[in-house]
């Protein structure tokens, strides 16, 4: 069983996302079959562009979130099988979305999925995944997590145009920011994890602690997701280091080191960034400036502050192996930039 | 009240939406209103793009369809402006994935949202939309108009992809036509009307035979529109005469007008809609070569066909100033070809 590791204090243990996936096993086989059925159709593009995506190898920790918190508070109908691959259907299909609102060319180490059967076939594949996780959800018969699933789809849209509308301005606040990836990262985890004490129908508080674990682990993960962007591990992850520099996307990295700068180095991020003169020498000085400001320090500081909240919100909950293996994911989540 | 016109007989009086209009005036001005306000968002750039499309004067058809439906079975709750509203979005958040996909500029007469405000708002204000529009479902509470409208929505999208995938196609049989217009038009239409005996707690028969008027209707619908983008009263819908063939689109004229020509006509098809040269002499050509086969007049015979399985649908039904106004709407949608 995983060990919680406090996050500021000694520890002679990477925090490791193992003890999540063990207790989690047999029902993620059983949703791993169910995905490949539900992303199947006879319009063969479909299956083709869903499992490029689906097979390439995301962690799958939001349908783990679900899966564990319906197991937590014993639940033991099969409800939790198809609301978790509701979850990841509605995370592919903003996955397929965004890329193309992106502009992205790679995603995961591979080719995106627009790409190679272009935007028109990310866009309504996309659609077609949504659908299914909605028919999925309304199998399962529970109008609150209908309700709670619902409610991300529209909060995460709402947050995706938020973030074009903030996009290349340099003068996004920590605030507006955190407004993009509450709606956009953190909405989906929080549904996730609250869905499943919803179907395990135990009281309002439970949900409510649920939902705030997961809304402050996805802030958390969201945060940490952009120091990577600008860090040395950003090539397993199949990402390029300067990936969202490169594409003029504003992150708290960026954010911080502009605020914090000086009137010239302010008006360098406004030429690299609004203006998108992305090249790589202004990539170097990026990186500079963002060393300077310790822009990544602070990014992770905000990101253990996020992580203090979820972990806070899990503390009343009785002890059992499946609190502790979401408590150690927390830390999982931040000590990803090690 | 309407007069309802038998398809084939002789008529003094052209069909009209009118009487279903009346009927359904004092909720339709409720669901504008809901669709107005569900359309809101702090994040300014979700209602500008909505309200382009929302306020562009569509017939509202669909929503008409579920209000009809709900009242004529006496329905006396509050459920059908929100299934309608529904019913709504779900279509406008598929015409603004439309024009993505298939690269419009121009939809009724105004600039597509696409071009105003980029491919990007209108990937996600539709599924900003698509959100709402499972929000404002589940509220009504009614898991059976929950099923019904998540499968027409994977549907449609399934139907989108269907159609991409045989774009451009000149093999394309009616046959495959026909699924992927059933799936892309015709669902919605038939999920409206099973949703308004759902909500007014008929019985089973009654579903299946709005399910079915609706289905129908769709079909009929979608084919008259096919010819008008070839016929005379395309401008009026703010379309242009050959829309539909400078896009490569295959429709059923096109498709009639393919397997009836010569070797040499078939070669011209090819050229034109496989390779592209949708040029205005192109154009003209293709115009002669539809004329000769009557594709325009058999695409409406084609639609007079489903316009009679959708009254034969509701013929059992019992008579009532809302049956008659919609069967007067299956001659409506087959007479705007006049």
């Amino acid at each position: 069983m995983g060990v919680v590791i406090p996050l500021e204090e000694g520890k002679n243990k990477q925090a490791s996302v193992k003890p999540l996936v063990d207790l989690t096993k047999a029902d993620m086989d059983r949703v791993n079959q169910l995905i490949l059925s539900k992303a199947g159709s006879d319009v063969q593009m479909i299956p083709e562009v869903a499992n490029h995506l689906i097979s390439s190898g995301g962690k799958r920790l939001r349908p783990m979130l679900t899966l564990a918190a319906a197991q937590m508070f014993g639940y033991e109908g099969e409800g939790h099988i198809r609301l978790a691959t509701s979850v990841e259907f509605m995370h592919t299909a903003t996955l397929l979305h965004d890329d193309v609102v992106d502009e992205s060319d790679m995603r995961r180490g591979k080719s995106t999925a627009r790409m190679i059967w272009g935007n028109q076939a990310s866009v309504l594949v996309g659609d077609f995944l949504l659908g299914q996780a909605f028919k999925m959800m309304v199998d399962v018969g529970s109008l609150d997590a209908l309700d709670v699933l619902a409610s991300a789809a529209a909060v995460i849209a709402e947050g995706e145009v938020l973030q074009l509308s903030v996009a290349k301005n340099m003068e996004t606040t920590e605030d507006d920011y955190l407004a993009v990836i509450r709606a956009k990262t953190a909405a989906l985890f929080a549904a996730a994890a609250e869905v499943g004490p919803i179907i395990a129908a135990t009281d309002k508080a439970t949900r409510g602690a649920l939902k705030s674990y997961g809304m402050n682990l996805g802030l958390a993960f969201q945060l940490v997701d952009d120091v990577l962007d600008y860090g040395g591990k950003a090539a397993d992850l199949g990402k390029n280091v300067g990936d969202d520099f490169r594409e003029g996307k504003i992150t708290l990295p960026v954010i911080l080191s502009y605020r914090r700068g000086t009137a010239d180095e302010r008006a360098f991020w406004k030429t690299a960034i609004e203006q998108g003169e992305s090249t790589d020498e202004n990539l170097a000085r990026a990186l500079t400036l963002i060393g300077k400001y310790n822009g990544l320090g602070d990014t992770i500081a905000r990101a253990k502050h996020y992580g203090t909240i979820a972990r806070d919100a899990l503390s009343p909950l009785p002890e059992s192996a499946h609190k502790a293996a979401l408590m150690e994911v927390i830390d999982f989540c931040i000590e990803r930039v090690n």
